[in-house]
């Protein structure tokens, strides 16, 4: 049986001393009882159901998904907790906490318990979406419920036609008084029917009849799986039934659902904001989204390292070179290698997170922040899919065959976080939205300054002479960074098809060489730190360590990027 | 529904033109025929039983695994078309083909169905055994029913204490008058147990009582499961029981069992060769294993990437920049990046199979063709394999969201390929299996031989203009491995943690290097038949593209893993 230890002291560490988060209202010590208080629920309460949503799935009987045993008691102690909406408004019942903790705690949840993490992060986004778009009266019925988790939120974008080009989206609404009447079908609608809460409110995709085609005549709508009586409560049943409940490669526990509207009168809906705006409103709420689907990876890639790194401390197997008979695998060489390939990336990827959740923080008050944020979104999400799907694979390689049996646990971590590749947008989508809208729209100026920040702190730290060779070793990676955005840059004005082509080698890397950043920073505060005598020198030597490693295994593969991508936008990838 | 087409105008280019094979001793006509009749047999008769096996996976019912529906159709088909022991000994019944057909048969087989292809080079692996090592009697009494296919072969290595360490092995081997009486437990045996055959042969590794401690005490046994009556027929049940049956995260049709053996008696087994010398005859064994290992990933791997390249050209979804609408997705960069990306990791593991088998077969008559084909051996063994992966995962990830739903079918090469890095040795043993027994054993001198390979071929080649960019790279690349090999004969010296810390990144980028070699000297042999009209213009355009390609999206890794190689041999992984 796994046992899962919520990282407190790396996210802690980070979000005082790595991220550069200024003020975020919450004493350390505040910060770090809510986080330990995350973890103690994660451990007992969300990882022993982990397991059992992967062996017993959700079914669909008579309409209806009935979900696995043991997650109506964890959705109802998560909800009794508080730990829905923490950063949502206290007017409604939220916590009103910073996203950066916000982030934090969710990476907590998908740690212990993925699938039904992403029903907490797909509740906060309907959430967030009523909060910056719904009226007065929708917020005031929707709103408080979800924050109190007796109702979950879902987003309804996908149709069969409909995947990463919501401009096919065919669902109809047509005015019906007061509301609107919703027909059509959804397709892998995550958590679209499920029995955990008294009712699900479903944000929906429609054109509404005459709208302009393609993205400017989508509207956004609000649709419960319960209509609302006017005392709040839930009354007769809308016209949204599954239809059918999908068998994926993993993430079992979350229920799949493909969902039809309206099959009688239609389905009552109400416009939320205006009209033929929806593709806007959901561009407002996406790069949330997004940040929230890299976090997903993360909090697993950080359960398969410690499951990994357990297992090679109890396995003996073989001597290791220069250990005594009876030393365990992690004397092996390579054992340790993945085991530190895996740290290397969990920290450099949850890092970035929090530094990107610090930003949309921040971002609210000042647009520089903001379009850090925008920046660094596409990054968070894609790269820490790609490298937790990296760390996952490495965790079954680590236990050898017994990796591959499935009561191990290991090939459930794999398969569940693959997804966080392809949902929210697949990677190469991320790797567009960052060349194209990131990037080239302001002329590469945030993508320039982000590298500034490394820049400076490389100055402001030359004189000390340890993590000389680390700071080097940056020093290149950064300029291998400027030249592909350069690269992208002349090509966009010749073709979109050349900088399209270097997107994902682009994005993968920005990725590296910003870990790489956030890993050498933390070994240059962790070795301050050490030399000053504060701080738990273990912790500390560790963070040291891991970013020797990092630069030596990771940071070292900007040279081979930086080729890719300028060679690629010199042709159009027509061949 | 997908369909494979076996890639036999590939492999007859890669065997006629690439790999400088020599004389096979078969026409081209001859070759072409066979590995086309073996394509269709794939097509036919084993894809459709692929999903089937993944979905409705063997059961153990009363000590007696029943295989799938079909399975037992298409076993009987396979055996009666010849194609179980195809380069066996025609006296027994074999056809005599070089190992290089044989390896090109099996890549087609387990392109259309890894399962079952397994217990055919399950089987394959036990006749050469045998054939090595075992005396007349034993040859005649159990090879010619294991080639026709009557009866199926298994190697039972591992106990849960001794997987990859058989040091630790404790099954028992009593002397018996003309047997020895097996008992003790075995884990994780493939086709371990199954309905397919009348019978199953075990080759056993035991310790005989009284036997020296380690790996010098180990021997080898043959063990039927149905004794074999004087007229070769099966007689009684063995006490050989199938005791559980493997839940796995793919490969759901093979049979993965745990074995008791003798219960009450003992089992009898039969001691093949001389006692104490088992590990000795296993590795004799090993290079072919480990190479047909290899080969299941490049199998997995074609069909994953022509699943993915029929979806992309017939899903819609977007305009891709600079086409038409309705163009499909392969129409998108980054789709057509991914697209070539596979089919370059696949043709360059393919082309380097290819030698490295046929380095097995000229090996027998010259000690430096055989010494080429062990250094190539566990490169092809662990670099196709974690090549193969991660084609499989970019083929789910061409197919979006529906990539991940299991009825795709995406889903399962994935899942499938993923034990290929581990079994047969973990793809870290292949590392170290390199770097001491085949690097620095011999001081380099195997290894460098097969880089001046590449030396003189861009000599060779030095006065053509095009490619001449590609050999530019090629060039660099050599250099690469070139001190990295040296950096290991430097570590070696010092201190053996060092090498070993560097295993596999220095498998991974000998594996790139190689790779690049085949598919740059596949471009230069496709241009020259171009200029000289000969060959289909369309895949001859293909193959000059492709190596283009893969010179700039992963060759270019070389200097990365370098500089990786280079700093790990300076410390021993032990902070």
């Amino acid at each position: 049986m796994a046992t899962y230890t919520a990282p407190v002291e790396d996210l802690m560490f980070v979000m005082e001393h790595v991220i550069d988060a200024g003020e975020t209202g919450i004493e350390p010590e505040t910060l770090a009882l809510i986080l330990d208080e995350a973890g103690k629920m994660a451990a007992q309460v969300h990882l022993p159901a982990n397991a059992v949503g992967d062996v017993t799935p959700p079914t669909l009987v008579d309409g209806q998904v009935r979900m696995p045993p043991g997650w109506h008691a964890m959705h109802q102690a998560t909800a009794d907790g508080g730990w829905i909406g923490t950063s949502q408004n206290p007017d409604f019942g939220g916590q009103g906490l910073p996203v950066l903790v916000n982030s934090a705690i969710l990476e907590i949840l998908c740690g212990a318990n993925m699938a039904y993490g992403l029903s907490v992060a797909l509740t906060e986004g309907a959430i967030e979406t009523l909060e910056n778009i719904a009226s007065d009266d929708l917020k005031q019925r929707f709103i408080p419920n979800l924050i109190s988790g007796a109702w979950s939120g879902t987003m309804n974008l996908t149709e069969s036609q409909a995947g990463s080009n919501l401009a096919a989206v065919r669902t109809r609404a047509v005015p019906d008084g007061d509301h609107y009447r919703i027909s059509g079908q959804k397709a892998f609608i995550s958590f679209g029917d499920h029995d955990l809460c008294d009712n699900i409110i479903h944000l929906v995709v429609a054109r509404i009849d005459g709208a302009p085609e393609g993205v400017k005549g989508i509207s956004l709508f609000v649709v419960p799986k319960y209509l609302v009586n006017d005392d709040g409560t839930p009354g007769p049943r809308n016209e949204v039934i599954p239809i059918s409940l999908e068998h994926k490669m993993g993430l079992h526990g979350s229920p799949t659902v493909a969902l039809s509207y309206g099959d009688g009168q239609g389905a009552v809906g109400y416009l939320v904001g205006e009209e033929n705006r929806g593709l806007e409103y959901m561009f407002i709420m996406m790069n949330r989204e997004r940040h929230m689907c890299g976090v997903q990876a993360i909090g697993v890639a950080e359960m398969a390292l410690q499951h990994a790194t357990a297992y090679a401390h109890e396995r003996v197997q073989g001597t290791p070179f220069g250990c005594p008979p009876g030393t365990p695998i992690v004397g092996h060489p390579d054992v340790s290698r993945m085991l530190m390939t895996m740290r290397a990336y969990v920290e450099a990827t949850r890092a970035l997170a929090c530094r990107s959740a610090a930003m949309i923080d921040a971002g609210v008050a000042n647009p520089e922040y903001q379009a850090e944020s925008e920046f660094l979104t596409p990054i968070v999400k894609a790269w820490s899919t790609d490298v937790g799907f990296d760390v996952a694979s490495l965790g079954m390689q680590v236990f050898g065959g017994l990796g591959y049996m499935e009561p191990t646990g290991a090939a459930q971590y794999l398969r569940d976080v693959r997804i966080t590749s392809i949902y929210e947008g697949t990677n190469g989508i991320q790797a567009n939205d960052l060349v194209f809208r990131k990037v080239l729209r302001d002329g590469g100026t945030t993508a320039f300054r982000v590298l500034d920040q490394i820049k400076q702190f490389m100055s402001s730290t030359a004189s000390d002479t340890p993590l000389m060779y680390e700071r080097g070793r940056l020093k290149l990676a950064v300029a291998d960074a400027e030249m592909a955005i350069n690269a992208l840059i002349n090509a966009d004005n010749q073709e979109p098809r050349r900088a399209a082509s270097a997107a994902v080698p682009f994005l993968h890397l920005m990725g590296i060489v910003l870990g790489g950043y956030y890993l050498v920073r933390s070994a240059s505060i962790a070795q301050r730190m050490l030399d000053g005598n504060t701080g738990a020198p273990e912790f500390l030597e560790a963070k040291a360590a891991t970013g020797r490693f990092y630069v030596d295994h990771v940071l070292c593969q900007s040279a081979g990027l930086g080729h890719t991508v300028m060679v690629s936008t010199q042709s159009d990838g027509m061949s």
